[in-house]
């Protein structure tokens, strides 16, 4: 029972003392297409994380389900329906005041991964000040990019000489094949479609134009995803979550 | 399928538009005692407004699973293991945020259904806040004390005359009962007790003396609480409720 | 001489040395009817304090004039002329900043009587910072809700049976009493009367509907208010507190 | 009466509408040497506008009792005791929030007396601030240095040859003469006597060197001091202030 | 004459309404090895717009020479000895704040170039909340990744196969030949040497691990710099810049 | 080479580590006449400084190009064209950020010069701020009014007798003159002109009234600037700050 919200105070404090790793997964809110739930973003770190609780000994706390502001090259931007966000101030305040809180409770191994890729600076900033605020009594791992720790030979498969940089990869194949993998019940296969951006630009413009977002939501070939593909993946993501988990926080009796 | 974090973007651009009541949840991760899970605050509102959805034409969003700082008399206060809080000013911005994006993207009937009291004047600010920003644009309905909306034979029946005041009532028989009622599998029965704290103070005292705060995390008497009883006042909560939501928000085709 | 504002340096650097009580008092301008004056909120915490520093060795600072946005079913509303009110975020920062240099400069005991109660969550927070700050260098006793201290017998007899709950208590029988007893000379008599909302909401709509919000601004009976009634009142009060400070700070020389 | 404390809410309303000047005293509580009270920068402007009150049709609202942090060379500094302060991002917000207040409810002529020199540019901020979100719907005018505005011939009588600058004219000559004449039974007369820092610094130096301050809090020579003077002087002011009113704002029936 | 602080406010005034580029360079003040200054991150970015000013109508606003946080993976992070740096939340003010003044005052063509990566985020959160300050009265052009532009023959021969990901590109091949082209006489030629992490973290760690940072500050091979292939790339990125702001910003007579 | 830009971090350290005075200097970016740049805030007290950094072990950290809002009466207020300021709250932050930066990184010894007098309050705050975050670990001397200190002889004969006191002496005799010793080049000679407002108000107006303002941005005579001047109150200002660093920062090899 890794959920931290499913656990009472006692079994709480009992993983702080015995040295469990708190995970923390900021979230968001944001447009994936019309196959794909808004909180897809939230649904993926967590199927993650609570697999890798099954191999080392960890606590997943809530997931923060809402996160920074979507950016139009890169999830369709804050004008699209279906998007809901925090202004970057609030997100580095919650990040700072909830890290703040888990090290003061006790847990001095915190891990956290991020799957929207909007959030990564504030959350840098929300733990920097976190922990200057508790004088480094803890050590924390932040994963921002965890698609790179897919092992390659899975991501070749799956996007079969069709990557776009993860930038687009939005609702697209690597997230589409993900929910297949850990959430199916949620993807509405028979919206699932290719899509890309009239023009993407190497670089931003406000307020953005509609020429770089593509009507549907989806910046890329979703059409390609596959369940198979997707759990290959996942499970090699978990294998290599476990394994920075063990080398950076050596206590792991689970 | 009410919960928006389920829905697709142009699922709730749909709800948007014809009028569907948004439904915020402000929560907290806060010692419930042994027998109750820290995600107490979440699970009860949560399950509440499903049932609600399933009466009117409303979108439930993401609970925020974090929230204001327990208060000693009424929740074992910040000190106690399990139990992790914002700030003030944070609590205010997260609702200041979200409900003001919620506005701009269309909802026009919003209501507010907050279960951990220490949340309830930091969101009222929040949405003080956002009104403003959004010119007034929506209308707002926030629940704040839920529970006085239970019909009182049933709370009579469920107290049996051993009511301690709404603010003692924290992981003891109604929220116990409630959570029989909603959640019964997070219920850990074998450790349900009593307890008290040695002195209920009429006043605040910072730093939180021990004498204001059982042991136990159970500010009352959790023994007496019926998974019947809860039943009862969750069904007439959800009536109260729908009630409400027909009354100030007409539309309600569902 | 217990108002700080009237005393010398070395008469205050004596006082904290000493361990005399510093005595803050966050209040309100807020319309209280046509027969109050908008001040209300602060002569009567202040007066009360002046009357318990003849019992026990306390300092009474400024009060502060200014507090936090009236609620429409219990003050009004921020739509009411004659109120005017600080944000939330302002009101946590001036009690933060007031209450820690009072405690950066010696004072251990300090004591909070709030009589608005649209304060009493952001004077808590308010103090949590600042004894976060101060690293818990001072106690803090803050009372938030002052009403229920007073003797039961002489409440009964005030309200005879029409007690409409202290919400609704608002420039209505209690508080006109206790002006006609402790600032008569600001009370306009007559202009004292009785009003009620058209209807009394168990929550909280934005913007507040006028249904909610009686026109004259008084929330009930003003009329049944009586000198005699508040002045033992404001006894019972006065030695209540007093006794709260004596058990809570032992030291108490006068 | 011209308290707005004083005033019930239609009495407040009706000033706004016909055009009465709305009248607002940023205060501190700072060290006064031995002979003067802590609230001198608060009693002293009070009085004042209460008088030109008197003159022209405008309403006092509450002194603001808390102002920005001392200065060394002018007040002493934020280490003396007796000397409490708010941050000044703190004071920014308060003037914000209430100047903001004010104009929403309809006042259109606002007047500022500052006597705390330090407060000056906070309070220009705040006033920058509420012009900006309130559209610039109201005209304020600040009165930033009111000794400027004496008639000179009778400075010079006051001073008699000795004037520091009124920098160091705190607690002195100027400030002592008021108070004679607006407070005189706070005024300790056995007390009053001369200081001067050892060293007069063209700069600042934090932290604050204890040769730049006088021991006793009297930055000059207090000795010198003349109830009649003070009397004069208050009166030039009190007529300017009121000529300045009735030039910028042109209404004044009263 | 391009920069803005050279010139006066009529020839600014004239270049606001004839449509001119406003550029806002967001800087640094960061380690960059022994051979480079800390100011690396403010003088390319200034020289390479002051030459694309020679070629498109722009004015360069004062450089802001103070940005965020170093990361230990691409600048050796806020540990190093040389790297002064501002908090998140004061970036975005400083953006949002300046930003604000040049579209208030007319400006609405304005280009930023980023040069310090870390600043990307908060910088595009301080155009978020300027552009919505002011209603979106102008379009921005945001450039966060400059590097990108380059001609990729030319990178080819700058990196001859020797390419770390620009990500540890600092104070390496890259940054050293754009210094050596643009700022030679700040480069310090003997010390120019090659280094690298121990282990490059694929993740962040706080408390930064040394292991993750090279003592030199050099994060790869600074040895092979070259004066010309820095020139190609300048000229290059030139070029490229002016066509974006020949297409975006369409009035260009310069 | 003492501009702490052009520095790498070794040099910086080292400067650090044997006791030099670190100097920082508040700028703005403000309108001067038709014949000097905005940025004249900024290359005045730079010059001054990289010469007094010849006689004493000091280095210049990057001028801070942007400051606080224009004052109508001393340098032509906020709607001027060509002046493009902060917000009070960011510059104290800013300030804030950026001293606590470089105490924590050894510096123990801090010169501000400033020169656009609207900072000096901002400043202040920032500094006392970062002192406290810093648990005066620092030494810190702020020059705020570095005019003050030029012999008085060589103003006398500066402006011969039509001096209008330091608040007007904006853009006209004393700041021409200087600019004229320290970056003629950037004066545009033909252009100097005199200009006054058409009254000079005792208090501040908001909205700023035209007849305060003059047309041209300059608030005197600068027509009777000399270059001679400028160069002996240069001079005698350089070396004035040389013996404020001597006698305040003893160690001093240069």
């Amino acid at each position: 029972m890794p959920l931290l919200e499913e656990m009472t105070w006692p079994e709480i404090d009992a993983a702080a003392k015995r040295g469990s790793t708190l995970v923390f997964i900021p979230g968001s809110v944001e447009q994936h297409g019309p196959h794909l739930p808004v909180g897809t973003d939230t649904y993926i770190p967590r199927e993650i994380m609570v697999r890798v609780a099954e191999l080392v000994d960890a606590v997943v706390a809530p997931v923060m389900p809402y996160g920074f502001k979507s950016k139009p090259q890169s999830g369709g931007g804050e004008g699209f329906p279906g998007t809901f966000s925090l202004n970057g101030i609030t997100v580095i305040n919650v990040v700072r005041d909830i890290i703040g809180a888990f090290i003061r409770k006790g847990f001095r191994n915190v891990f956290i991964l991020n799957w929207h890729c909007e959030n990564v600076e504030f959350v840098r900033e929300g733990l920097n000040l976190a922990m200057a605020d508790c004088g480094d009594r803890a050590k924390i791992v932040a994963l921002d990019n965890p698609n790179a720790l897919v092992d390659q030979g899975i991501l070749d498969s799956l996007f079969a000489g069709d990557f776009p940089g993860w930038e687009r990869e939005h609702a697209a194949i690597f997230e589409t094949s993900m929910m297949l993998a850990l959430k199916p019940e949620l993807v509405r296969g028979e919206l699932i479609a290719d899509d890309e951006a009239e023009e993407f630009l190497p670089y931003s413009v406000y307020p953005a134009p509609a020429r770089a977002i593509p009507g549907s939501g989806v910046l890329w070939h979703a059409s390609k995803a596959a369940k198979g593909g997707g759990e290959k993946a996942a499970a090699s993501m978990v294998e290599a979550i476990a394994a920075i988990i063990r080398k950076e926080f050596p206590y792991q009796p689970g």
